[in-house]
């Protein structure tokens, strides 16, 4: 097959009444193909059903979604694979139908070659003047309804930046544009908590698994601005990238430390393979 | 054409790529069709042309919109006409494209057939425990991410009432579950802003233009739930059903007073042709 995509296994467009599309009623994942198999594809699947479940939405059987993603994984070299799981169609309206049948969309693009420096000296990220509405319904999850995300990548252009920080309504971190956020203190790993705003990300997850595993002291919780400056070492993780130590935020230089280099070891990020 | 949608023109399906569907990158317009015309029309594209213009997406051509729009009009009769106009497809990432081709959506759905005790008698409203997030940066834009609303609804399941009161995270009143709210109390009209969350409604402003041309005072401003049920009259507003009185908020009765009638015969409401 050569398809870029499958939706519900079809190499067909979209229907316009999709309720992913008229409403943002759907999640995604974004993983990475590396030599012929998904990267963390359990904690994409497990991320998913949790999402999926909290959304009403049925989870399509996980042997279709798996046969979808193997067929449009390559078998060599790495791409991003996505899937988006819809509500499917339905009648106009709000109200879901009682009986959904999911649309599943599962397609592949092409690998981003980031410069190793990102990894060796880190990223320059800017706070972004844009805050993030809180939502205890929504937190946590990659629903399809991105815009304040897009609307802070607006914010960033032309400003040489690799990331943006993204804080709530409220003034607490949230993360990155398109990425977690962690910060190290005296040996001790933070990370915002996804309770009220935020995505639960894969590589979150990875890292905050990966660090009790190290030893490394690692939290979920409230994060304010001040305290993320004052960190010994700041980095953001997201699934294709996996973990950017920061070098800057705005003026405010950082350095890339020994949590994050630990890490970036322990994970193997940075290979240019 | 006998085509129930148009995706640029064509009665084709849409680009799993497009940024509508990937991160509700775009808006919509839901219009009544009466009698081979769209109700209020101008005031649909100048609020699209208005949202395009905060998400910095370019409005495509007016006189395309309402060529494709009167394509799928019929002739007699109602219908609900929806126009969905998106940032286009483009390379995987939230950061838009410098030059974004947009993706105009128009489709015909058939005319909900609503009982005329809506109306007369009003309907019946729950309050719901979803909290909207507020973002000054999307409120007032009908944008393609409206989980929270639909999560709204699946509170609304089986309740048998016809709409819900929607409440922001600071405990304000936002709108209705798929329209906006006015209360009356002596002889004064108000409706929430839209300026932290909520959908800038065009049956609103249609409202608000004719209460002015009617003599009656209203405002936009923060209103409260205590506000709202200690109101003489409360009235619900949508481009589809137009005016509804409210009954009923959960347990606390409410009559169909003389604004909303004189509302509802100015604006010829709940004739059933």
């Amino acid at each position: 097959v050569n398809a870029r995509w499958l939706v519900n296994g079809a190499a067909v467009g979209v229907d316009p009444a999709d309720r992913g599309l008229a409403y943002g009623d759907g999640v995604f994942e974004t993983m990475a193909a590396v030599g012929g198999t998904i990267a963390r594809l359990a904690l994409h699947l497990e991320r998913l059903d949790e999402s999926l479940t909290r959304l009403a939405i049925p989870c399509p059987p996980r042997a279709e979604l798996e046969r979808e993603i193997a067929t449009l994984c390559p078998a060599h070299g790495r791409a991003v694979v996505k899937l988006i799981v819809t509500r499917g169609s339905g009648v106009r309206g709000y109200a879901p139908p009682p009986e959904p049948r999911p649309t599943r969309i599962v397609s592949v693009a092409s690998w981003p070659d980031y410069p190793q420096q990102y990894y060796r000296d880190g990223i320059a990220v800017h706070v972004c003047a844009l805050r993030l509405g809180i939502n205890p319904a929504l937190a946590g999850l990659k629903h399809l309804g991105r815009l304040e995300y897009v609307m802070a990548h607006l914010e960033l252009r032309g400003l040489g930046v690799q990331q943006g920080l993204l804080l709530d309504t409220a003034g607490l971190v949230v993360g990155g544009s398109s990425s977690n956020v962690f910060v190290a203190k005296d040996g001790k790993l933070v990370t915002p908590a996804v309770a009220r705003c935020g995505v639960s990300g894969v590589m979150r997850r990875a890292v905050l698994a990966e660090s009790r595993e190290l030893g490394l002291h690692a939290e979920e919780r409230e994060l304010t601005l001040a305290e993320l400056l004052a960190a010994d070492e700041i980095f953001m993780t997201n699934a294709i990238f996996g973990i950017w130590p920061v070098a800057s935020v705005d003026s405010q230089q950082f350095v890339v430390g020994p949590v994050a280099q630990r890490l970036l070891a322990r994970f193997g990020c940075a290979r240019g393979d």
